[in-house]
Formats: C-alpha cells, sequence, structure tokens
C-alpha cells in the first residue's frame, strides 16, 4: 500500500506524521495511505508559493497562459489515467470521471485566456490632462480547500485561474481520492509552471487551520458542506482575508404540465442518479405542478430506476458506481429509513443491494420517495445520495414559493415549453445557478458558479469572470503630468477633475 | 436647539430614546440634538425597506435611473445651501464642502447609467442549442454606515448605486454632522424615490449592532476606522453577509529629485492640509528622496503653511476651519507632542491658535515635522489632524519599501516627470489608490475606491463598476427548450456541453 | 409663412438661395419655408464645426456629459411643444409626436454615460514592463443626414452621442419637418453646448453631396430609403469615410397557432397603423401560420381597423393622423391599387377617407389584405403607409424562409408562447431586430439599432455601443520605459512581446 | 519546379490556366509555379464556403475554439519547416519567419478564447417584463487577401478569428510567396476544420475582382498597398459588403533630447532594417528633436549600419536577407537616387551589394539619408526598403506636427524619458498605433491593430476587439412573454419600455 506525497516547491515529499487510508469504494478495501500534514508541512509550501510570488506575478500574462495551453494538452493526453484514478478512489464511473475531467479542462482554457479576461479600464482625460486606468494585480499566496466529489473538476475550477492571474497556489484536496488530483497539478508542473507556484499539501482540520491562520495566505476558496464552509468564511474574513465559502445544496427540479416528459424524465435519471448523487449540483428534490404529472413521472421513473446499472466504477458502461466511503452509505441509508418513519412514500428502495464479486463495496441501488413534505428531514436535508424526492404541488408559484423557502439556493431548473413561466422562474427564484430544461445548470468555464444563500458565503462566484475578479486585487491609478509653463495653486478644497 | 429626526419608509420621525449633542466645531457649541437610535427603531426602518423591495426591485432600472437624473437636479438646485449645513457641523469650509458634494453628485451620475451597468453577459450555442447568460440582481436590504468627514460624499458613494441596482437601503451617518446627510436623502424622495426604498437612522454602536444583527440586511457598507471596519467586516461575514468595510490610511507621497517642485508644494499643502488633513486620502507623510528635495520642500512648505488661512469653515476664502470635535483636537495636539517627544524634528507648531471672534471653536494651525522615522508613533498611526510628516530615504526603491512595510494601503503618489519612475512606482506599490503628480487619487466614480492592506476589509472596492458587483447576486441561467422531434437518453456521466 | 433658418455656429442663419415648403400634413396648407442650403452656406456649417473641434476634443468626456444631463432636462420641459411642432409638420399624433420624443431622450441619457461608455481597456505587461492601452478618440466633423418619419428621435440618435464621444457635428434634417429638429437643437446649445460643436443646415440634395464631397467630413450617419442609403454608403466610402446608412424595410410578424391572439391583434394594430405605417419599424406583413390563425386574425382585425380614430394629428385621443403629403397619399393609394390588381384580397379600403374640417388633409384609412403572396409589389415593396398585408404559410419553417428570402432585414416579430419556436426565429431569422411578442423590437438606447441585408449599409449600427464605435478611432499605445541600467541589442526579427 | 496548388473544400486543387512564377529572392531564381485562379476557380472556393456555413455556423463557439486549440499545437510543431518556407520564398531572416509565425499563432490564442470573445450582452426588464440582448452571429462567406511581407501573420491575424466567429473563409495569399501560407492552412484543416471552412486560392487581380463582386462574400479583409486598399474598399462598400482595407505607411520615431540614445539607436537599427524595411509598420524616418541628437544619432547609426550582417535568409544569424523582387529591388534604389537628387544627404548607400555564392540574388544594403525635407519623394512616399531617412525639427510640436500632415497614419513612436512628452504625443498624433520607447508598436493579440488617415479604409481595425465585431453581425432581441391574465390595449403611439 503505497502512500501518496506532498508536492510542495516542484518536488513530491514525503511526510512523518500522520496519515490516514484511501478506499476503493468498489471494493471496500485500503488502497493507499495519504499524509495527514503537519502545520509544519503547511508553512513549507507557504513558504515556498511565497518565494515564487515574485518573479511569477511579474512573468507576462501571455507567457503564462502558455503554462495553461499545455497544461491543457497534456490533461487531454492523460484523460484515461486521470479517470481510472478518479474512478478506484472516488467510486463514480469512468465516463462519468472523464466528463468531470473534460468540465475542467474547460477551466484550463479559460485560464488560457489570461491577458484578455485580466484587461483593466481606462479612461483619457477624467480630467484636464489627467488619465485615470484600473489594473487587478494578483493578491500574493492563495489556497483551496476542495471535496472528494470531483478530485479533478473543483480544484480545476480554482488554481489555473488563480495561477493565471499570478498568485501562487496552496492546494489542500480531499484526503479520501487525492491521487488524480494530485497526478493533475504535476501535470502542470509539467507544463512548465515554475517551481512554488503551484503546492499540493494533503490532510485534514491541522491543515485548514495552518492555511486559514497564516497571514501570508491572502484568500481562500472552498468547495464543501455548509457547516464547513460557514466555519471557513467567518474564520479566514475574520482574519481580514478574503474568502469564497460553497457549501450545500437542496436543488429543486419544476417539472410543468406542458414539461416534454420523456425528455424531462431521461434528465432527471441523470441529474439525480449519476455519481450516486453525490454532486453539490444533483437534483434531490422533483417538483411536481399537479398530480397528472406526479404520477407520470412517477410511472416512467420506477422501471428506470430499477434498472439503473451498477456496479464497480472502474467498470465499464454503467450507470452508478459506489457511494464513497461506509460512513456515507450508512449516512444515506439512515435518510432513507428517517424518510419512511416520517410518513414519505418509498416508491422504489436501493438498500441492500450486492453487486457480485464486489461484495464489499460500498452500494446502494436507487431510491425514489413520493409524497415528500417540506417539513420531512429528507425534504430539508442534503442527502448527497442516490435518493430523489417527489413533492407535489398546485401550481408554479408554490413551488417556486418552496425552493424560495428552502435554506440551500444553489441550483435549480423548470421543464417546461412555456416562455412566460421559464422567465417568471428564472428572474424570481432565489437560486443562483438556474436551469430551464437543462437538469444540472453548472456554468460553462466562461461564466461564474455560485449559489445564493447558505450555499455561498463570499461576495463572488466561482471561477469566470468572478472568479478572475476574486483572484486579483483592483488598482487605481491616477496620472497627469506636470505642465512645464505652468504652476498651480494649493487646492485645499475636496478636487474635482 | 432643534432635534434632528430619522427618515423612514418616507416621513421625518421623532425618536423618544437617547440623544447626542451635535457642535458647530467653529464655535464649540453645540447647536442640534441627534437621536441616537434604538433597535426597534432600526427593526422599523429594516421593515420598511423589506416592503419596499418587491416593488423597486421589479421597476425596470431604465425607470430607477431617472429617479438619479431627478436626484442630480435636486443635489445642484441645493447645493449652496447643502454645504453651509456640511460646514457647520462639520467645520470645514463652504468651498471644500461643495467640492466634496461635487464628487457626491458624480456618483449620482454613473448611478443613473444604471441600465448600461448593469447588463450582464449572453452567450449563444454553449451547447447545441443550448444558451447561457448571467444576471445581476439586487440583494434586498443592504445598509450603509459612514463617516463624519465627508456627510455628504460618502454616503453618496454608497446609496445611490445600491438603490439604483434595485436594493432598498438603510443608511447609518455619522451622529456628528447628519443634517446635510439627512437633507441629500430627503431631495433623493423628492426626486420621486418610493417610499421605503431609502431609510436614515441616526444612531451609534447600538444601531450599528442592530444592522449587523439583523438577517434581512444582505450587505453592508462601511467607511471609517480600521478597528471599526474590522469589527463590522468580522461580524457581518460570521453571519452570512456580504461587507465591505473601509478602514484608516497613512498616505504617503514619494518626491523625486526631478519632480516639479512648486507644483508638488501646491500639491501637497492642499493634500495634507485641506479639511484639516480629516481625510482618508490625505497625505500626511512626503518621503523625500535625497536630502535636497527635503531641504526644497521643507523651505518652501514653512511659509505657506505659516500663511494658512483659517477660520470658521462657514466663512468665505479660507484654506482651513477647524477640527471636528474638541475630543479630537486634544487628540491631535497629543500626537504633536508625542512627535516632539521621539525626537522628530518638528518645524512649524500649530498648536495653540486662537481666531479672533471664535475662541471657542476647536482650531489647530498646520503643523509640520521633518525628519521623522518609521519607527515614531506619528509615522506609524493614522493622525487625521493637520499635520505633515517629512520622512527622507535616499532612493525611490527606500520610499516604496517604506510605504510597502506600512500596515495601511489606501493611497499615495510620487512626484515626479520620469516615466521609468513613474510605472514602477504605479506597478510594484502595494497600495490601492495611486497618483502620479495627483496628490488625490481619488478615483472618478466610473472607476472604483479602496485600499489594500488593512485600509479596506472585503473582496470589492467602494462605487464604480466593484460597487454594482457588491451590490448585486449573480445568477447564472442556462436554458435550452425541448426540440419537438427528440428523445433524449440519460446522461449518467458529468455533461458537457 | 416664416422662413425656417439654418443653426450654424451658435447662431440662427438666414439664407438667401432656394426654398421648399414645409406643409401641414392634416390640412394640406403650406405653414412654412425652409432655405435649401447651397454648398457654400453648408461649408460654412463644415468651417464652424471644424473650428470648434479642437476645444470640444479636449474637453474632458465628463464635463461633455454635463451638456447631455442639462439638454434632457430642457427636452423633458419643453416636451409639449415640440410634440405640438412634430405633429403639425409631419401630421402624426401628439402621443405618438410625444413617444418618438421621449425615445430620443433615452439616447440623451446614453450620451451623458459619456465617461463610462469611451473607457478602453488596458494591460499591463504585454511584455516585461511594456504595457498597453486602447483609447477611442472622436473623428472630427462628423455629419448627420435623418428622414421626415422621426424629425425628433432619428437625429438624437445620432448627434448626442457623437457629441458625447468629442465630435463636432452637422445634421440635416428633413426638409419636410425641420422645425421640431430645430428646436432641439437649439436647446442643446442652450444647455451650455459651446457654438459650431453643432449644427443644423437644411437643404436638399445639394446640401447632402456637399456634405458627401466635403473632405472635413469624417463620417455620415443616414437613415432614410434604401436607393439613397446605398448611394450614400457608395459615394462616402469611395471618399474614404466611415458611413453607416439606414435604409428601407418590410417587417413581417409571424403569427403561431398558440399566439395569444388578442395580445397580439393588439400589438399589430399599433405596430401597423401607428404613425400611418411611416416608420421603419412599422409591422407591413403578418404572416400567419396556418389558416385558422390566419382567419381569427382577419375577424378581429377588421372591426378594429374600421374604428381607428383618424383625424388631425394635433388633436387629442386620435389613432392616426395623415400622411405626409398629397404625394405620398398617391403613392400609397397606389400601391393600394396595386394589390387589387395583383389579386391579393383588399378587406379593408381605407382610400378615399374625407376628414370634416380638414378636407385638404392628406388622409387615408387603415388597409388590410389578405392572401398576400411575395411576388406581388405590395409584399415585396416598402410601402410606408396603414397597409397590411397577411400571408398564409403552414409552418414556422416556410414563414422565416419566406423572411429570409425578402431582401430587407430590418425587424421582425414572433407571436408565440412556445421556447423553441422563439428561439429557433431569434437564432435563424436573417433579421437585425427581432422581437417576442413585442412588435416593434426597436432597442434601447444601450443596445443599438440596426437592420440586415439591404436595410442597413455599414459595418456598425446605431446609436448604444455600435455607435460609440462608430463615432470614435481606436488609438493603440503600447509603452515601455528605458530601465536606467540596460543597454538592449538590436532586435532585426519581428519582436514577440 | 513544382506547381503550388488550391486548397478547396478540404482538398489540394490543380489549376490549368494561367501560372507565375515565384522565386528565391537569396538566389534570384524561379523555385515554384503558382497558379492564378480563374473565376470559376474562384467560385469554386466560394461554393465550398458557402455549403460549409450552416455546419459551422451552429457548431458551439466552444468547440471552433478547440480547433485552434490543436492549430497552435500543430503551428508550433511546425515553426522551423514554417519559417524554412518563409524565408525562402520571401527573404527574410529565419529568426525574422520565426517572429512573425510567433505572433501569428497569438492570434490563434486570441480565437481560441471564441466563448468568451463572442459574448454579448443582456439587460434584464428593459421595460416591464421584457428582456434584451444582443448577439453577434457570423457573416457567412468572407475573404481576405494578403501581401507578400508577411506570408505567414497577415493571414493569421484574419481566418483564425474570422472561423472562430462561425464565417467561412476564402484566403488570397500573395502570388510571390504562397508557399508558407498554404502549409499553415492545411495544419488547420488538419487540426479538424471541416471541409470548406477555410480555402486558399492563389491569383491576381482576376481573383480578387470575382471576390469583390461576388455577393456570397459577405466581408473582404485587405491587407496591402493603399491604391489597391482604396479600390478595394470603394468596390466592396459600393456592392454593399463591409470592408477594411490597410493600406501603407510612412512611420516616424521621434528622437527627444532625453532620449535614452543607445537604446533607442538599438531599436531603430532593428526597426528600420528588420526585414529590409519590407514591413508596413517599419521605422522609414526618425525625427531629431535639436541637431545634437541628430548629430549624435547619425554617428551612431552609420557604424551599425556598415556592419549590418546580410545574406540569403536561410542562413543563421543575420540581420538582413534580400529583397523580395528584382523589380522591387529596383525601385528602392531609384528612390535612393532620387533622395540624392532633391538634395537629402545619403549618409550610407547600401547600393550595389553583392553577396558571395549568392550574385543572383536581390540585395541592397542599408541606407541613411539625413537633412530629408518634407517636399521629398523619399519622405513622401513609402520607399518599403532599408532606407532610413532622418528629418531635424527643433521642437516637439514641430515633429508632431510633422506627422499629423503626412498623408499615412499607421505607425509611430517616440524615444524619451520624459512622462509629459510621451503623454502630449499618444494623446495628439493623429496616428493609429504609438509606441512609447517602442519602436514597432504592433498590438498584441488581444488589442487591435490599425492606422488613421489613408492607412486604413473601414470603420474597424483588424483583429482583437474590433476583428471580432468586423467578422460578426449584432443581432439585438427584444422578448416579452403574454401574461396569461392580461389583454393589453393597442399603442398607436410609439412605445417606450
Amino acid at each position: 500500500m503505497s502512500t501518496i506525497k506532498h508536492l510542495i516547491n516542484g518536488e513530491f515529499v514525503t511526510d512523518t506524521g500522520r496519515t490516514a487510508d484511501v478506499f476503493n469504494p468498489s471494493t471496500g478495501e485500503a488502497i493507499h495511505k495519504v499524509p495527514l500534514a503537519s502545520r509544519a508541512t503547511v508553512q513549507q509550501a507557504i513558504d515556498a508559493a511565497k518565494a515564487a510570488f515574485p518573479a511569477w506575478r511579474n512573468t507576462p500574462p501571455g507567457k503564462r497562459a502558455q503554462v495553461m495551453f499545455r497544461f491543457k494538452q497534456l490533461l487531454e493526453a492523460n484523460e484515461a489515467r486521470i479517470a481510472q484514478m478518479i474512478s478506484e478512489e472516488h467510486g463514480k464511473t469512468l465516463e462519468d470521471a472523464a466528463g468531470e475531467l473534460k468540465r475542467g479542462i474547460e477551466n484550463v482554457e479559460y485560464a488560457s485566456a489570461a491577458p484578455e479576461i485580466l484587461k483593466g479600464e481606462y479612461s483619457r482625460n477624467v480630467g484636464p490632462n489627467i488619465d485615470a486606468w484600473s489594473d487587478f494585480q494578483p493578491l500574493g499566496v492563495v489556497a483551496g480547500i476542495t471535496p472528494f466529489n470531483f478530485p479533478a473538476m473543483v480544484p480545476l475550477w480554482m488554481y489555473p485561474l488563480a495561477i493565471a492571474c499570478g498568485n501562487c497556489f496552496i492546494l489542500k484536496p480531499s484526503e479520501r481520492d487525492p491521487s488524480s488530483t494530485l497526478l493533475i497539478a504535476e501535470l502542470l508542473n509539467q507544463a512548465g509552471l515554475p517551481k512554488g507556484v503551484l503546492n499540493v499539501v494533503h490532510g485534514d482540520k491541522e491543515a485548514v487551520d495552518a492555511l486559514i491562520e497564516a497571514p501570508e495566505v491572502k484568500a481562500l476558496s472552498f468547495v464543501g458542506s455548509t457547516p464547513i464552509a460557514e466555519y471557513i468564511y467567518a474564520e479566514g474574513t475574520k482574519r481580514g482575508k478574503r474568502v469564497q465559502a460553497l457549501g450545500g445544496a437542496k436543488n429543486h427540479a419544476v417539472l410543468m404540465p406542458d414539461a416534454d416528459l420523456d425528455n424531462a424524465v431521461s434528465a432527471l435519471m441523470g441529474a439525480a442518479y449519476g455519481s450516486c448523487g453525490e454532486r453539490c449540483m444533483a437534483i434531490s428534490v422533483a417538483v411536481c405542478v399537479g398530480d397528472q404529472v406526479a404520477d407520470a413521472l412517477v410511472a416512467k421513473l420506477v422501471p428506470q430506476i430499477k434498472a439503473l446499472k451498477i456496479g464497480a466504477g472502474t467498470s465499464c458502461g454503467l450507470d452508478m458506481g459506489p457511494l464513497v466511503t461506509s460512513q456515507h452509505l450508512d449516512k444515506v441509508s439512515g435518510y432513507v429509513a428517517d424518510g419512511e418513519n416520517a410518513g414519505a412514500q418509498l416508491v422504489v428502495d436501493g438498500r441492500g443491494l450486492q453487486i457480485a464479486g464486489n461484495e464489499g463495496g460500498f452500494f446502494l441501488g436507487g431510491c425514489l420517495f413520493d409524497h415528500v413534505t417540506p417539513d420531512m428531514r429528507i425534504y430539508k436535508e442534503e442527502i448527497f445520495g442516490p435518493v430523489l424526492c417527489i413533492v407535489r404541488v398546485n401550481s408554479l408559484e408554490e413551488a417556486m414559493q418552496l425552493i424560495n423557502d428552502h435554506e440551500y439556493g444553489n441550483g435549480t431548473c423548470i421543464f417546461t415549453r412555456d416562455g412566460e413561466a421559464a422567465r417568471l422562474f428564472c428572474d424570481e427564484i432565489e437560486v443562483g445557478m438556474v436551469g430551464v430544461n437543462v437538469p444540472l445548470p453548472v456554468p460553462v468555464a466562461y461564466h461564474s458558479f455560485g449559489g445564493w444563500k447558505r450555499s455561498l458565503f463570499g461576495d463572488l462566484h466561482a471561477y469566470g469572470p468572478d472568479g478572475v475578479r476574486f483572484y486579483t486585487r483592483r488598482k487605481a491609478i491616477t496620472q497627469r503630468w506636470p505642465q512645464r509653463a505652468s504652476h498651480e495653486a494649493s487646492q485645499f478644497a475636496f478636487p474635482s477633475l
């Protein structure tokens, strides 16, 4: 059982302290050990990043972009290897792993447009012979803390853009599936990144706290659960850092009576059960407007849920793999029991699934609840498993009120052909990412990702234009040159240009 | 002695609780009482704002802009009256008061471009027949807490833009000089703002804490001292709010050997002594590169400082009025004594100034220290008075190191004719607002205002483009319409568009 | 009968040459004489504009904007007087005249955002210590030639923006209804515009040719018929000028089977008969998808067309006034006859209308043709009168093919509730301005106006962001400063930064 | 001697008509034949492009960008081969050829940001429940006509961006050095471009006229001499096309008394003699402010000009190769004689240069004229050879007047340390591309390239943001959905939203 290494200052670094096991959730076996960095190790990474900053900051954005162009090539060349690693440690299918990598690469593409996206604004003659412009300069050392569910994509939301903006980066990936993350980071170094600009440190709360407390770390990007997001936002901002902390979700899909139901069912199947629902953009609630839609939906879903092809993620042609850990399997199963007890109708029960040859794996079949009500725990909390809840309402307005009343506001979507319904929904729903007939409205890399309410803490969303603003600080310059022949009087009053 | 009122839901509201005195600093006499709002009064304002939000949010930006066009007209029509009010309660000269109002009006002009500045980004075909766009929606109820030194301008940095973006606003202005602030707010109501969209509540820490703690308040803008800025940033963010908190400053002007010294002296006189130095962008340190520059600078400054025309702000043709309060006069005088004790050379001592006919006023003449060193309190701390410190260095690099080592990073400027020096300075100085031969590089309203380091807590600067982003939340919409003839398969893998 | 004057260099100027009569189309009587400028008079205006340019160019955009803010106020204060003038000479109703003025004022508002819309782009470090930025500088003297149908709005599309960008302007308005245009121009002078920055010269082809041929005129904006647009584009560009020339239109409305027919009928009535159809965005063809829609449409339209309230434009509460001239009345009536002869079904015949008390007026009632086919002249040509043609098709695809095959591509709209249909239409229709349930999709002032195909000649559309680009020339600056200590070798190869 | 082929619809196509010889200017020998396309061949290319358009237009920009990413890789992989081809047919040095390719690749990088640079603007609620946005759609078939002097770079200014915007392209490269251009186009096909999207047709005036006259060709980009630029602009626009036609230049460098002369001399040597001065951005006039600067400049230039390493471009380590053709050698030599006759002082005479082993090559040594005056032909006309003219003036103002009076306005630069001089120069010089201590201020790919006055005909500059606007047409959409419960009255007056 090999031990994974940190990547600090361009070198793989062995740690001598605490470790954790990394499992293959399809077999239930521990396959690697991952070190849990001490504060000293984190500081080593910070020191490397700090040392690399002055030269990297002064590297023209167009040159920094060249590294991103090469990084994209290397990622594409290593797609199969990366997908295999993701699947082995996370459990998601190979196709799903390749899919997340692809979306991650789109962020590398966006970062390769560094000279374009870093442009400031220039104003000639803000006053007589006075010019002004804005410049977006890097912050220095910034850090990212990323979750298990997208070991490739979520880190790629962060560091390519941060680095293209001229920062140096410390990444603390999830300790549950760190191998693909580490390989990807190493590929960026191979692409020509100067040493120390990107550093990967594995760890747990000790490492996180070290990053929060280090005065050299100027900004923190986090994706994970809401309690931790809130903790990091409060602790980071208390120390004067800028923080964007993305948390939990409970994403509703509204099905209108005029929805194209066959397509909506296809969409929902993927959005609810893909990656076992372990996605912050997964659809976990289907809100049906009218019983007719609900009944038809259930009728179409049940056979498809029962037909889900489930197995070891690293096999081909599957729909779902296992959940990520044994603990998480227990937790999700607990929610299913809780929903039954609360009176929801468990239409499909995925518990007790055994996969031949993978008996130790953390498998759970797709579950479907009907007649779920807003007071139930399975409605209020994020389950993060292959469990879809159907709530029945009488109108679009009622559906929207339900969504607006929920504490989370990450993603949502509506299935309809009707322009008026779609426009009303897009306009007034209090959710940051909205799909119209798009079940997982993850914005493309040149827009930005972020939820509202308790799904995101911070002013600026992740990646895209907001990401650029997050990873830079604005400098405003106002300039005039002395005119040879003029002597100006003192101006004691507040100046207008 | 009249009692000032709150402005809540379009009505002037009397409060029955605690009050504070408002002084005329030119005479030393209390001239008004100002109520200090209880939590209940603050909540009344929040309720009014919340009730006004749905309709205001849905008012098209172009219509919201019309209110700002009329507001600008009313402000211009009332300039003299507003300047008089500012001068009476703050002490600054009438010309200075008119100057700050003018810069405030520029922010109203920027807000009147609401339809332009609120544009989102639209992408056709992010995937086949899939479109995406971003929409910048208002936050709801937001609040601003503003300082005594710019009772007209700083509130106008905040609420015109916040309101033009569709928010409803609670303003808690300084309790030391609230009259002009209140009049200006009333003019916005006269301009046709629906009631409840803007509310003004006077108060102290109780009111501030009520705003911080109210869950309805989604964002806080603050300008004041660094300890309070830090408190509000930490307390506000801890509650999940977005906060921009602007704090203290120690703004250095660098004089290069090739500076046009006559113009630099004129510039410095205004920037150091205008408004008694009670400006967060005032120049309080002149860094001379070489003794020759320093000696010449002192020789030129001394007679001008001694010739400063000082008197009651409401008189005409003056350079300086009094400090804002008796306590502040004592504090600034204490810094002068401290500088002397620490070994700085007090070249001009403005203490003990008596203005005939205004013997009770809080006057202090201009003070000049030479041979100040970085370890002295007068160098390290913000004095916020008419005290200029000269520090002597040997090179531009040394000057820049000094500035970069200071805890504040609000504004700075360089006096030179040399393109290389100016460019190096603009690029590498760790300060948010930089002037080249411009002593007070306050960005124009269509750029944004903000310092670095401990001068600003938050991601986004005040007013201008950053202000728009601060007062809005990004919504990302991804849309496709079902194609009549197509049935799509479920996609379990993470989708690429 | 008074003679209208030119407005040159801030003065009203009498001309001694040729004149034309200006009629009141509601009475058929000549009410003014308008001078037709000689080449010498045009040159006088050009000379004034050229002389005013250097100072105006150097006036900061923020100061130029102040003139626009005041202009807006004056326009609003004079709305009734302007509307009366428009109605008297053009014949449109007072409400319609006020409506066009309002849209014109929106362009003044956009121009008042000059400092924002003139921002260039700034890039630090395009190479080591090399910066680059863009600056959008005014062209110098530019000219506009505007049509009779919007004597207030179309000139306001042009010169406020051109002038806010720093240019000086010569306007040649329509000689048929010049009074309101002249008054509006005079109001801009009253708003504080320096003399010579805006000049108004009345005239005909001689004046137009003088503007085309003058080397001092750097750009021409034209709105009128396609043959003249084409002439001006060819002649202007041949002389190296930049030209945007907007010509004719044949705007189709597509009615889908799911359209909200009552609202669509209301929309069509205004869009087809408002201002007697003398609008380049008027709907002149209704394309019905299916006979059912067509039959229902005709049934609903007929009584409404017959009920149109028609009279002297200056009366209140009317739907339509007269056509602009006796000749135009004959021309439109000729098209009605031609349609009948070609076999179209004339469902409502508006010819022979007499308005009691206004027997000399150029009146024509609303006309409706059904069963129009693409080969008929009434389909192929722009009628510019109150004549609506119904074409019947079997599918959206057929409707779109019809529109895409027409030589014009100015505006179009679709009536539907269906998102898929609307999206397909917006995406693939070869028309510059598209409405979804919006019959006159004239873009708001902060977007830009322009048709495709033979409706516009030029790269850039009118007003809005394209207008800014049209009235400015891009300057690209690349800057570095010599580094004191370095000596650089010659680089004979093509440099990469 | 091989015959070069056309590249039409993804295939190499042999032509049977007229041909021209392609020479190696270093040896004077014809090395290839190039076909001169007939109208029929051009039409074949147009037909292919037209057929490819619908599918390419509908390919999402993000997918189109993928082709550009791969194209960049292939160009980098083939750099040496391409440089060799350029050098062989054009004569420039290998390093110079590699340099132009690199700048060309930067345009491919910019095109790979297609999804970012194609974003339109979105406005919610331009009126109640009415939204508006802009979409930038491709034009269809567009064409480019490119000069001999940059066979790699100038075509890469055009078609990557045009194609990334969704257009299909016909390129007619220079018939003097077509091989590298063809190879590069073939590499784009290898990168995955669908057949027909890019087509290369060799030819002369017949091919050019066929492109001008073809109604399917919607836009023309041209780079070459001013007479041809003017012809293409007039003929293209006359047919309603959009045209950007870049012509000649006479680029002045101003040397101020405070210039860092050693660096300026290095810069001038490269800018005047690099590529034998056959660059539209070459410096051909040095304007010295004061005789002292002029004398020092001459003293430093003479030995360097005499030391220029000249030889066959394909050799390594050279400064200059031959001129492009025998005719051009004669023409440039004629200018040198003309300058002598006109009284300019010929300080260095490069005529009669023989390169051992390359006696047949079209070589000319560097030439330097002093005391050139504005009335001389060598000052007024573009020589396009290794001839630098020194003009002596007394002030910056005089230098600027000289430049502003010249008919061309492509590029210019100033050598100074002084901020005031640089700012004045940048602001008021009537030239499109300005360098401050940068001798060849060719804008980076994310800004745009274009001269003023008779150096460019058209509204929009080449590549960068202007290139995007040139290769797209703006569509403005205004949308509202019928509200279920509302019936709207007809609005006959002009609508305000």
